[in-house]
């Protein structure tokens, strides 16, 4: 594969869970051996990473090559079409990793047909970047992926409800990150009132995603720590028609039913394109039995918590058939110090 | 380090699992820059590996070095002790990567006496291989492995029972491989009854264990499979003083208590040096609350099976704080095509 192509696609992860409902792209434009500009999609509303990287590149774009991770958009958006700018700015090639099945058109013969050399090289460690973004556009949903932080034997507490630490540093550390690249965390009630967590990215320069609260019943103690670092928005979804607040950053949302469907494409409506769910054993079992999950992320400890089966992080009243268990395919394996990272896609 | 120390390391590695109560031993004599005898330990009561690399390099050991991964022997135990052979060979230098801290006597005193230059050259990698075997000699115990297959929510079967199969066929054969490697496999009657196994190891040339069932009631039945592969013994221990069989192959052992000090005591007796525990919840949560386990072997299959707790590998009466709970060390983790495999060492 070309450098060039490689280095569209670094910038496009590094661009990963800060574009909201845009996919990440990178661009890289290329002229005479040496490279003259290079972009990545921001945030959505700005830019994107052609027009950034044309924009850099200025004159030098004429008679180079464009790389970019994904097929470039040729429909008004947020920003005029990509193919548009391209095409005015005399790029002779433009070379692309993934195509982008959600294109109301197509952008290959528009710029095919100005003369531009248009070469779709197949990229699959860029596929896996898009994978879930054409899924859950077509479906307006996020991209949600469950967060579970457990004992080898899977529970998330001992029976007493004790979980304050089960994993460690280099997890809690890996889980700002983790954070850093969702729109929004997503937690029950339950799991607030028990552990009073603040569900922050303490990174270098993180961006703090947005705090979405379940709480069916509206049993909730504004005291807790979540409510007091009022500079990230809370969402608080319940069926609770009381339910109340008067901190700034506390918008209730009234739901007649807050089923997992109904809060996934309320939070889509709302911009969220990445979600991540960190939440006690009811909330990811429902999330894990939902058509909704995309990604689930395990952090296993070394340790073995045994009792009996409460706070199992995967907990159904239906007794399933082997063959009709959820599946994963496992995508990544790795050591945080001495505990284990997995993360996993939905079958 | 030298490549022969390593070469002797990795001998004895090839011959893991076979030495009974006896550890994994590898020998390279190198004489004038050229390997002249290469001898690993094949099993109890054989040669050492030092005796066997001299016995091949014949007249070409004097003068020469030898590179073994354990220190030699100093005693008469099943053969004559490994310094006299070594000294009586002509053998310039003596280099070992780990001292044996259960040795009666000193040997590098022995052979130095005797005008040779020792050299304990330590080895990380090799001391992993006989941590256990200088702890379990002391306590009179086999090493013991317990080994999990189960699902990411560390359940062995549904709550209906239903466990085949959970894991893939890379683990099963992972698993024939892990049976090859220990002189025993231990299960319950419980086990046995339900999923009628037959602990065997399919590999080429692969190692039978003797097949160990717990029994303590001695609610068993004799028609099942594992009874009819009767060329490796079966040993039953049970507290049924009037449990009997007249299958060749099947020793029943009467225990007044089985409890697993009980067992395991027993067992290395009898010269079980390695002992795999393959089993049901309750046997495997016996074991890995007791002290008597050194190594866990985790396989997880990508699903999540749910249900209540029933048939969670680790299940225990008493509540433990987060403080007490058993921990491991995770040794090494690696995919066996979509499963997980992650070994751990009892803190």
């Amino acid at each position: 594969m070309s450098q060039y192509l490689n280095y569209a696609i670094q910038l496009a992860k590094m661009v990963e869970g800060q574009t909201g409902k845009n996919p990440p792209v990178g661009a890289v434009v290329v002229n005479d051996g040496r490279i003259v500009g290079i972009g990545a999609h921001l945030k959505k509303g700005d830019k994107h990473a052609e027009v950034q990287a044309l924009d850099m590149a200025q004159e030098h774009a004429k008679g180079g090559t464009i790389y970019i991770s994904l097929e470039p958009c040729t429909h008004f958006g947020s920003t005029p079409p990509c193919v548009n700018k391209i095409i005015d700015a005399g790029i002779e090639t433009v070379i692309y990793a993934v195509k982008d099945t959600t294109l109301p058109s197509n952008g290959d013969e528009i710029l095919q047909q100005a003369g531009i050399r248009v070469e779709f090289r197949h990229q699959p460690d860029a596929e896996e970047l898009y994978k879930y973004f054409f899924i859950t556009k077509r479906q307006s949903v996020p991209i949600v992926s469950v967060k579970v932080a457990c004992s080898l034997d899977g529970k998330q507490a001992t029976d007493a409800g004790k979980s304050k630490w089960i994993t460690n540093k280099a997890v809690k550390k890996d889980v700002f990150q983790l954070r850093h690249q969702h729109d929004a965390v997503l937690t029950g009630s339950g799991t607030l009132n028990a552990d009073n967590p603040q569900y922050t990215t303490r990174i270098e320069e993180g961006k703090n995603p947005i705090k979405v609260i379940l709480a069916n019943s509206g049993n909730l103690n504004f005291e807790l720590d979540i409510f007091k670092n009022t500079n990230t928005p809370i969402w608080i979804y319940t069926q609770n028609e009381k339910l109340s607040s008067n901190i700034e950053q506390v918008k209730i949302i009234h739901l007649e039913n807050c089923s997992i469907e109904n809060i996934v494409k309320d939070l889509y409506q709302k911009g969220i394109g990445r979600l991540l769910v960190e939440a006690g054993p009811t909330i990811t079992s429902e999330f894990l039995l939902s058509n909704y999950t995309n990604e689930l992320v395990i952090y296993y400890a070394p340790k073995i918590i045994g009792g009996s089966g409460d706070y199992q992080f995967f907990h159904t009243d239906h007794i399933f058939d082997l063959s009709e268990v959820p599946q994963f395919e496992i995508v990544n394996s790795q050591m945080l110090e001495q505990n284990i990272k997995l993360e996993l896609r939905k079958k």
